[in-house]
C-alpha cells in the first residue's frame, strides 16, 4: 500500500505528522513524502524543516494520498502544476485524504464538487468556493474522499482509515502503540463549544493570516 | 522564551511534532530543533527527515527543553556527550520535559532520581533503572520535570504546560487553533483498558524492538 504525503513550504507540521504516525504503521505501508521539488520544506512558522524525499513529478500513482494544510495552501490553490498532479494522482487512489486546509487544495483541484468535506473550522466557509458541501464533523468520509477538521484531527482521520481498511485489531494495536488516549486539560477544542471570546479571537487571527497569505500569493 | 527540541536518528516524529505544534504558538516562543550535529535526522522507520537547524554544541541554555522518544534513544542512553549536554542544559531550564522514551534519556542523564515520571507504557519499568519513580499518568509533573506517556501524549503535556505557564486563555486559544477535540474511533489507547490480546502483542513488539536497539547500540 503506497501512501504519499504532500509537503510544501508553509505546511502545518502536525497536519502531516499526526496521520503519518498512524498510517506508517499499517501492514505493508510504503510511505513517501513528496514536495513540489525534492528537498527541504519549511513549516508555516519557518521553525522546522521536513524533507521531501521526492518531487511530485517522481510520483505517478499511489493508493492513499494525504494532503495536509497550513497557510502555504493559499498560494498553492493557484499552482496549476500542483493541481494537475493532484488530479492525476487522484484518478488512481483508493482514498484521497486531507487534513485542515489541505481540503482547500483538493477543492481547488475540483475534486470535491458535491462532496461533503471539512477543513479548519475558521475557514470552513471557503469549502463552498469550489462546490464542496461543508460538514462540521471531525472526520468526513464521502466516497473515496476523507477530509479532517483542523490540524490535530488528522490523527483521528488516520485511525478511522486504519479501522476501515484493516479492521479493529490493526487499528487498536496502532492506537495503543502510539498511546492515543487523549486527555486535554481543557474542553475547548471544538468551535461550537468554545468560549465565544476565545473563538472570535482565534477566528480573527486565522482569517487575517489567511488573507495575508492570499495577498502574498 | 527559548524552547529547544532535541532530535536524533531513530526519533518518533509525533513525539516532537505534537508538543511543537502547541509550544511554538506560545507568546514569545523562540523554538529551535537541535541535533547531535546540525543537519537532517531520520525517523525510527527512516521514512521521514527532520532538520536539526543547530547542533547541540551551539545550544548553551534554554527555558524549556523537550526530549522526544523513539527507538533511537536506546543508543543515546550511553552517549556521554549527549548526556553531559542534557545535564548542562537542565541546570538552567525552567522546565525539562520528555515525551515517550525521551524520559529514558533524562533518566540515563541522572536527572530523574527520586522523581515521579512516565514514558511509553510498554517500557515503563525501565524508568527505575536510574532511580525514577514510574507513574502511570498521561502527564506527570514533579518539580521542574514534565514527562509524558507514549508518542501522542506530548500534545497533552504541551497543553498542560501552556496552561501552567500562560494561563487559561492562551492554552484555550492554542487548543482551539489546532482544533484539538480528540475523537478516536476506538477506546483502546490506554494499556490498562486495552484488550489483553492486543496489549500483549504490542508489548511484545515494542520490547523486541527495544532489545534489538539495545543490541545494535
Amino acid at each position: 500500500m503506497k501512501i504519499v504525503f504532500l509537503v510544501f513550504d508553509g505546511i502545518t507540521a502536525l497536519d502531516a505528522i499526526g496521520p503519518y504516525e498512524v498510517l506508517a504503521r499499517l501492514p505493508g505501508a510504503e510511505v513517501v513524502f513528496a514536495g513540489l521539488q525534492k528537498g527541504e520544506v519549511r513549516t508555516d512558522n519557518k521553525v522546522l524543516g521536513l524533507t521531501a524525499d521526492v518531487g511530485i513529478d517522481d510520483v505517478t500513482s499511489c493508493d492513499l494520498l494525504v494532503v495536509p494544510g497550513g497557510y502555504g495552501t493559499r498560494r498553492l490553490e493557484k499552482d496549476e502544476r500542483l493541481l494537475n498532479w493532484i488530479r492525476a494522482i487522484d484518478r488512481d487512489t483508493k482514498i484521497t485524504a486531507s487534513v485542515c486546509t489541505g481540503a482547500l487544495l483538493l477543492s481547488a483541484a475540483g475534486l470535491l464538487r458535491g462532496v461533503r468535506a471539512n477543513t479548519h473550522w475558521a475557514l470552513r466557509e471557503r469549502l463552498s468556493e469550489h462546490g464542496a458541501i461543508p460538514a462540521a464533523q471531525r472526520v468526513v468520509r464521502d466516497g473515496k474522499y476523507a477530509t479532517a477538521a483542523g490540524v490535530s484531527a488528522g490523527i483521528d482521520l488516520a485511525l478511522e482509515l486504519a479501522l476501515e481498511l484493516f479492521g479493529h485489531d490493526v487499528a487498536a494495536a496502532i492506537q495503543l502503540g502510539i498511546e492515543y488516549d487523549p486527555d486535554p486539560p481543557l474542553d475547548c477544542g471544538d468551535a461550537a463549544r468554545a468560549d465565544p471570546k476565545i473563538r472570535d479571537a482565534v477566528l480573527g487571527r486565522v482569517r487575517a493570516r489567511d488573507a495575508q497569505a492570499k495577498a502574498q500569493g
